[in-house]
Formats: C-alpha cells, structure tokens, sequence
C-alpha cells in the first residue's frame, strides 16, 4: 500500500496547505519570491503539516484554523533546510541546485531569515498563546541542535547521549511540536496533546535515526549523495557510535577527516555497513517506533489515528 | 546635557533589561552563550528598548510585561546585526571581534538564528495577539530591507524612492515597532498607538540618513571604520543619491567597485563630502524629524514625551 492512500482522506486539505504555502511566500521582492517559490516547488514529503492536520483531527478540525500551524511548520522547515545547506555549502537538494548555489550565500541566509519571519506572520493568526509558546520554543531548541551539529563535529568522543540529545533538538522537537500544535489549535484535551505531542517526539527520534541508518545503507543513485556522506563531513551518527565499540574499527575511524582518502572512506564505510552497527541503530529505531505507537493507543480509533499509526511503520521500514 | 539625563527616571528599568537580556540568552550550549554573551556586552544605544518603555508611560505602564517587548526588540536588532556582519565579512564591532571573526561564519548565522527565536520565546510572555502580528511583521519587513540592500548594490540606477523604502524595512519599522509595542502592550488607545507608531517610523528615517551622512563626513576613530566604506561596500545612500544628480561627480562614481583604485576612493569621497549632497541629506533627515515632533504633539505632556522630544533633537544633531 502506498503511503499516501493512509492519509487520502486529507488530500484536498493538503493541496491546500500547498496552495497556502505559496500564496505566503509571494513577496513584491522577485528575488526573494524565486529563492523561496523553487524551495516550495522542489516537494518535500511535508511530513510536517500532514501530522499538523493528523492530530487536529482530535480535535475539533477546523481547516480554517489549523492551516496557519501547518503552514508555519513547513515554513519553518524549509528555512532551516536553506540555512543547512549553507553551513553544508551543499549544492544540490532534491535534484534542484540549492538557494546558495543558485543565489549565493548571502540571499540564502537572507531567505532562511525570511522564511522564519514568514512561519511566525503566518502563526499569529491562530490567536492561542500556547501556540505561539510552543513553536518558539521549538525553534530555540532547533537552533541548539544545528549549533551543537557544528560544535560536535569530528568529535569522536561524543557519547549516545550527546547524540541522542542534538537529534531531539535538530528533528524530532519539530515533529513533536507538529502533533502538539495540530492538536492544540484544535482545542483538543490536555491528555490528548500530550499524548500527540510525544507520539511526534518519539517518531521523529525514530525517523533521524534511520535517516542516519540510510545514509550509511542506501545507494547513491537514492540518496543523490555518495553514501557515508554524513561521516566524511565529521557528523557523527548512530551507527558509527556504534561501529565504535568495535576497537579496531574504533581505530580507523577516528582518523576521518575531511580530506581523507577516498579507498580509506569506502573501506570504512563497508565495514560500518557489514558491522552489527546498522542492526542495533535498527533496534533502538524501532524501541522509539514501538514508544510512539504505544503512546497513542489510548487516543479513539478513526481514520486519523489509521493514519498515524501507518505513517510511523512506514518509517521504521523506509529503504531509501 | 548628555542624552541619558533625558531617559534618568527609566534608569533602574533599563538596567532590569539588560539583566533580563544576559538571563534569556544564558543557554546551556557554552558556544551560543558565549557568542550571544558578547553581543549583549558589547553594549549598543539600546535605543529600541528605550523606545519600548517610553511608549509604554502613556498606557498603564507595567514593567513586568512591557519588559518583554523592549528583550524581544533588541534581540531581534542584535540578530540582525549578527546576519549583516556575515554577509559584510565585517571583523570588529563596537571595537570587539564580530561573531563571525571569532567563531566563524556558521556559528554566526546559527547565534543569529538563535536570537531572533529566542526573541520570540520571550515575545510569548505577552499575550496579546496584536503584539505578536507587529513584531513579526516588523520582521517580514526587515528580511525583505536585507534583501534589497543585497540585491541594490553598485546599482547606480536606483532612485530616491527605492532608498527610502529600503531605509524605511531595514531600520525605521523596527524602531516604529518598538514605540508601536510599547503602546499596546501597556494598553494605549488606539490613536496613541498610532502617532508612537509613526513617532518611530520618522525618527527612524532621520536616523538612518544621518547614519549614511556620518558614514561620509565622521573619521575613521569615530566610526571605527574607514569613512566612506558604504558607497565602497556598494551602498548606496542618500549622499550618494544626490552627489549623482552632478553630472561630473555622477560620472566618477558610477565607476566605484570593489577593487577600486584607494586614491581615486578618497578623491570620490572627498567630493561628496564637499558637495551639496551632505547638506541636502540632512534637509531630508530634518524633514522627518519634524514629521515625528509633529506627530505626538497631541500627545499628553510630561516626562516621557519630553524624553521622545530631546531623543529625537539629539538623533538630529547627532555628529558621530
């Protein structure tokens, strides 16, 4: 079953979101308009704004309302995805040059900043002061993640907890507050936000990680990115913490840098890809998976919570 | 009489908000505390602040909410600065290193990042829905100035107006913000709200022009920069403007880039300051400080208006 079919019941609300989307971003500013119209227009899986409309459907669903979370969140994505791919100086996202290689530098810091202002114009129109609460506070945690991102890189002594932590910080608080957000615009119960709330947190710990997993698994041709790419730029993930406790693999890795050679990254690579490594980044995946199904179960049965439950296995199973 | 004289009665709030600014940017990440730290400490006019408190004496003023709206504003204009230097590859401030100097380029945009969500965070504590829409429509407003100052450089064909409106997102709504937030948060009508709000936006333009004026006829001690590096940079401002409407003078200009001969630079300089253009500037800059002394004339007496009053004159005079 595709996955879309799971959530079809919402497809003329996400088109839309869609709609909303580029409605925002239309600025009397052309350059401005380009950079942020081909962000929108390169797709995404707008995973965001789907768990936004999911978890409003706890509540009372009005599309009027909730679209504004939905399209904040996306918003707020896309601006840190530009921002990432100009500390990555990444050329390429989704088979589109990035706003830095198209625009430079400069313009992509200015439209990351851009997208941000927007995300919040566009959240004041939901006038409950929690939700403004809670994705403020989603985005300082965001910029802790991305700050620790660069602070930890090539650090080869980071424990799972520092791991753990920068990726609740860099992907899941987002997630987690999609479902939140989604679920207290709609005036949903306490009990039920929570319950949202970490249903998104404890999927989007198991979507990082087998992000990290795939990058180590997939092909290059999937990825658009030669594989062990995430490890060459000094991000060290689940699966080479991992691969660590093995000294003699421990050993060589360790010596990664940017400028390695190219044999040594492939040798290594091959040998993470051939460890237990990947198994138990697996494993804690799905420990995180099984959490967010179980917290959920509680929340009354429907289309919406189908959905959910759907959406998450999907991402424990995901191969590309 | 020395301006802070003017703003004494506000003295032991302004000194709440710098402890309110250094306790909002405490984080446990050391490197983003350290970074923010140093922003903060490196002092500034705290002129948005000043502004928001100002306001706030002709509603109900009450420090422990309008505190909030003088935190966010200034974070927001530190945020600012923090992006501008990235993309100026500026190395001192305020005679200190700039982030970007000495943390490098990514931590800067990150620390920046950081600062405006966690302006929002503090935001948050108001909770007025009107207070929110200002704020981050300021912020729209502001992205979009940036932008515009990018894409208008060494553009020699630009006109008076398109200046003006860059002027107008890049500094004057900020600070038409600022006295914008300050009257509603304590609760002003609706008709005070409005004359702060345009009070702001004029001392903003005034302001601004002045800034572009000193850029040309203050020293190299003064600025901590040499003179002239705007029209060197490829800004172009209102002395520049007018020095174009001379022909021969418009002909050298034109020609100003990057690399640019030094000689022939302090030659072009020297002619603008010597000009008519400065004196022309600041007719336009005098111009809108008499629309600001205007606009709250209706506005009750006492020392709060007397503080808006000298503010603004000494914005006038400012030489340096």
């Amino acid at each position: 079953m595709k996955l879309q079919v799971t959530y079809s019941f919402l497809r003329s609300d996400i088109e839309k979101i869609e709609q909303e989307l580029k409605a925002v971003v239309s600025s009397e500013e052309a350059l401005l308009q380009d950079a942020a119209m081909q962000l929108i227009q390169a797709g995404g899986k707008r995973i965001r704004p789907i768990f936004v409309l999911l978890s409003g459907k706890f509540g009372n669903y009005r599309l009027d309302v909730i679209k504004h979370a939905a399209v904040a969140l996306e918003l707020i994505h896309m601006a840190s995805l530009v921002h990432d791919d100009v500390i990555d100086a990444a050329l390429v996202r989704r088979g589109s040059p990035t706003v830095n290689a198209r625009w430079g530098e400069r313009i992509a810091m200015y439209t990351g900043d851009y997208l941000f202002a927007k995300s919040l114009r566009c959240i004041t129109n939901i006038e409950i002061p929690e939700v403004h609460q809670t994705l403020s506070k989603a985005m300082v945690e965001l910029c802790k993640g991305e700050i620790e991102q660069i602070r930890d890189k090539y650090n080869f002594d980071q424990s799972l907890r520092t791991y753990l932590r920068r990726i609740k910080r860099k992907t899941a608080l987002l997630i987690a507050a999609s479902c939140e957000l989604g679920a207290i615009s709609s005036g949903a119960s306490p009990d039920t936000i929570k319950r949202l709330f970490w249903f998104g947190y404890f999927v989007g710990m198991s979507y990082q990680i087998i992000d990290d997993i795939l990058d180590f698994v997939s092909t290059e041709e999937k990825l658009g990115k030669p594989a062990g790419g995430d490890l060459l730029q000094g991000n060290i993930t689940l699966p080479v913490l991992y691969a660590m406790e093995i000294p003699s693999l421990r050993e060589r890795i360790v010596k990664v840098h940017s400028e390695i050679d190219t044999d040594e990254m492939k040798d290594i690579i091959a040998l993470i890809k051939n460890s237990d490594a990947i198994e138990k980044s697996f494993i804690l995946s799905e420990r995180y998976l099984q959490k967010a199904l179980e917290v959920i179960k509680p929340l009354p049965r429907g289309q919406a919570k189908t959905a959910l439950y759907n959406i998450a296995k999907y991402i424990g199973k995901r191969k590309f």
